[in-house]
Parts: C-alpha cells; structure tokens; sequence
C-alpha cells in the first residue's frame, strides 16, 4: 500500500488526525524521570502509551536527541523501534542533499530505524528528494510553508504571479507519482495553507503551529483538511507531552491528546 | 577570535585552501578495513594522519554516518573530538528548523561534538539561522548555490530582479554581524559563482562539486577566492579519500591532497 494510502486508511479507522510530537528536552521532562537509565527513552514510552488511542502518528524531532549526543541517537532508534504498526512514525529530520548523499539520509531513517516518513527540505530541488522517493511505502513531507515568522523571508520571494512556496506546492505535486508525497504547512498562515490546498487538493499535510506557536485550530482544519476531512495531520508538541510536571505527566498528556482528538472531530463535523 | 578571522589564519598558516570531505561509506572504503573493531574511525583517522599537513578543514557528512545507525553516530563523534585545533572541523549537516529546534542541533554540533562550523540550509529564513550564529567563533555555510542539477529548481526562482540564490547571498551578508557567516556556492555553476562573489566580498565560500562532480577547477578558485587569494575553502571527498582501495589508501589520499593543495596554489598565483 502507498504512503498516502496507508496514512488515510490510519487516520479513519483511529479517527483521529493527531500527531504526537516528541521534541523530548531533559531541561522540561519531570525532574524525577532524570533518575531513570534512559530517560528519553523512558519519557517517550510513557507517553506514547498514554496517548496512542487517540493519535495516528508520533512525530520524532530528530535535534532533540541529537543534541543528546550518541545516547540520543541510540534512544531515538529505540523509540522509533517500539512504536507499533498501527501508527504512522515520523522522523522530523527535515534533511536533504545532493543525490548520493539524501540516500544515505533514507537509508538511516527508513532502514536503519524503519520510519514511515520523514520532513525534507526543498532548496535543494529535485534529485536531491527523489531518493526519499523511490519507496512507495516511504513518504515524506516536504517544507513548503513553515510556521515560524522567518518563513517570510525566503518562502514569500516571488516572480510576480506566485510565492517560492506555491511553486515548491505545484512541483510537489507532480512528484508525488508514487503517491507518497506531502507537505509541511504551518498553521500559523491560514491564508497561504488555504493556498496550498488550493493548488494541491491530494497532497496530505503534516501541520505544526498549533498550541504552544499560536496557530488557529479551526482555521487550519478547515484549510488543511480535504473534502474527506482527511489528508492532515495536526502535530502538537509541547501542548501534549508538557501537560504538567507532576507524577501524572503521562495520563495528562493521554487527557490532552484526547481532548484534541475530539475537537478536531467536532470541527471537521461543524464546518 | 571570530570564526571568519579564524579560518583565514589557519588558510594561511597552513598556505592550504584544502577541505577533506569525510563521506565515508563502508561500500566503498577497503575490504580490509572491515574487519577492524570500528571501520569508520579506523578509515577516517588514517585518512586525517595521511591529509592533516595539506588541509586546513575536514568536512564531516553526517547522512553517511547516519547510515550506520548509533556505531556510525559514536563514530563521528569521535572522529569530530580527534581533530586537531589546526583544522577547521565542520559538519555537513544541512540542518535547520524553527529557532527551539535550530538551537537543539547547535547544540549537538557545537557544544556535544565541538565542531567549528556547520551547514546550515535557508528555507526557513533566519529565525531558524540565528541560534547558529550567536557565538562568534562557531561558523556557518549556508547552502546559497548548490553543486547539484536540481539547484536549478529552486535556487534560480526569480523576481525578475535577482535569482533566490542571490538574495539568499545578500541576506546572508546582513546575518554576518558576528563575522561568523560562509556560503555553500558549488563549483559546478561557475556563472553563479562569479555573481555571489560580487554581491558579497567578504563571505568565506565552502566549495563542493570538484572531483567526482566535474566542477572547472581554474574557474571555481579565480571566483570563489577574493582578492587576498583567501576566502574560500575547496572540497574533495570522493577525489581525496578513495584515492586507491589498496593497502596504502591513505598514503595515496595524502598525496592526492597535496597535489591538489600544489594545484591551487599555483593557479591562484597565476591568476
């Protein structure tokens, strides 16, 4: 099954289209975790228990445990490892080379930790994402309007008829022939994602931006969502895993998560 | 002493503009070397003893340590930690992300491993560079023309004015407060190199796509050096470091550095 098969097919029979982002800091996690052998690893498992009723996905910040060093490397590999089938696992790497070196990049994420996915940055253009592409079980979400305010500077350069970031939208598009391709699209400019629905009705879209970034939630599921009201994945970060500091950390972000799960079904029903 | 400052006076002291790039993959090292405990550090530091006296910077790709799952993670590390202060250690990571993530893989880079400088990729824009360029004496290159084909898909989106890649350039210019600001300008683009020399004279460049890539040898040192014949640093991996697959492997890269180090110095003379 493609990609974008298999993550439709997650989403309706979870009924769910949360993402689960885990950008583990040691400087926020519950002081007592620090204690444990593995704590990264301890943190993440505690809350992927607590919340994978309620979401399709877990969205692995790959800087946070690189910054770890080798331990992080090695905790990341066994988290990834232990998620199960039944959820989509992405590696937020937001990686890319030239040809021969973005297949090293899919082969350490796809391969060696056997991710589903992963973000892709797109300046270096096309050959540089083909071979994240080759796999039709491998997907990948390519940058193409992020959250932050610096996406303006370099995402909004136009010709004149369209922003770089529609032009990476439409190019997406047509590379997406194994049906494996999506795109990164902030909640934070519900204007330009209305955009790149526009321009890309079957592209699904991975959407950071929301709770601790500020992004409008009905909005970005009423934009980013298609007719369906599939093709998103709205991740949240520090609004699930930091619910609270206390012995409870996990049960709390499970809350959260669910709480989320709901009010993207009430919307998408209202809208 | 700020990185800029730092990489001219070992560029000259050295009288080498000679990076060695460390895309080490096991496919293609000697078999012999296999069979050693860690194949990856046993490569990478013959091939440093063998090229130290010619270069002034290793050049770390991390997609190829990547590939190698937490062996290859613990092995950059170490690689990264027995370089010598006389070289520049910069990692090839094309990282960057919103500005909590970017300073995750600062710190990885420059606190956990001590490189010197980094590629950094700039899609995002400079909320995601700057966490990168808060300590003077740590680097960075970002990706402004690069040497592969699909730089044409993204890199010349144009104004009407000016090209992405020329105001990535200026931009990149203004961000260079610290004097810690370089660019990737690759050399198989001459034309475009020529151009991001003249819109910002004072960047150092970090040059791929000699060797392997075909890039004009006499064109990339006439544009990417500046007037003092400094300025710029020129990669070779693939060309320096799997020079021969005999025993004497890294005899043959340190001669291959040589010549080219010979190379440039003479062309830059002539000029």
């Amino acid at each position: 099954m493609t990609f974008n098969d298999r993550l439709n097919q997650i989403c309706l029979k979870k009924n769910s289209l949360v993402c689960v982002g885990l950008d583990v800091d040691l400087t926020k996690i519950p002081n007592f975790i620090l204690n444990k052998k593995e704590p990264l690893l301890y943190f993440s498992q505690a809350i992927i228990d607590a919340t994978i009723d309620h979401s399709s996905a877990y969205k692995i910040n790959t800087a946070f445990f690189e910054a770890c060093g080798t331990k992080g490397w090695e905790a990341m590999t066994k988290i990834a490892a232990s998620l199960p089938d039944h959820v989509i696992k992405i590696a937020d790497a937001k990686r890319s080379d030239i040809g021969n070196t973005s297949k090293m990049y899919a082969r350490a994420f796809f391969q060696e930790m056997n991710f589903d996915a992963m973000t892709v940055n797109p300046y270096l253009g096309y050959d540089a994402i083909a071979p994240f592409l080759d796999d039709p079980e491998k997907g990948i979400f390519i940058l193409c309007h992020t959250s932050n305010k610096g996406a303006e500077d370099f995402q909004k350069f136009s010709d004149g008829k369209k922003a770089l970031y529609e032009q990476v939208a439409e190019q997406s598009q047509k590379w997406n022939v194994n049906n494996n391709c999506g795109l990164v699209v902030g909640a934070t400019y519900p204007d330009e994602m209305k955009k790149v629905r526009s321009l890309v009705p079957e592209l699904p879209f991975l959407v950071p931006g929301l709770g601790a970034q500020g992004g409008d939630f009905k909005l970005a599921i009423q934009y980013a969502t298609n007719e369906r009201g599939l093709g998103a994945l709205f991740n949240f970060s520090r609004g699930i895993i930091y619910s609270t500091n206390a012995e409870n950390f996990a049960e709390a972000a499970g809350e959260q998560a669910k709480q989320i799960k709901e009010d993207i079904i009430r919307i998408n029903k209202d809208r």
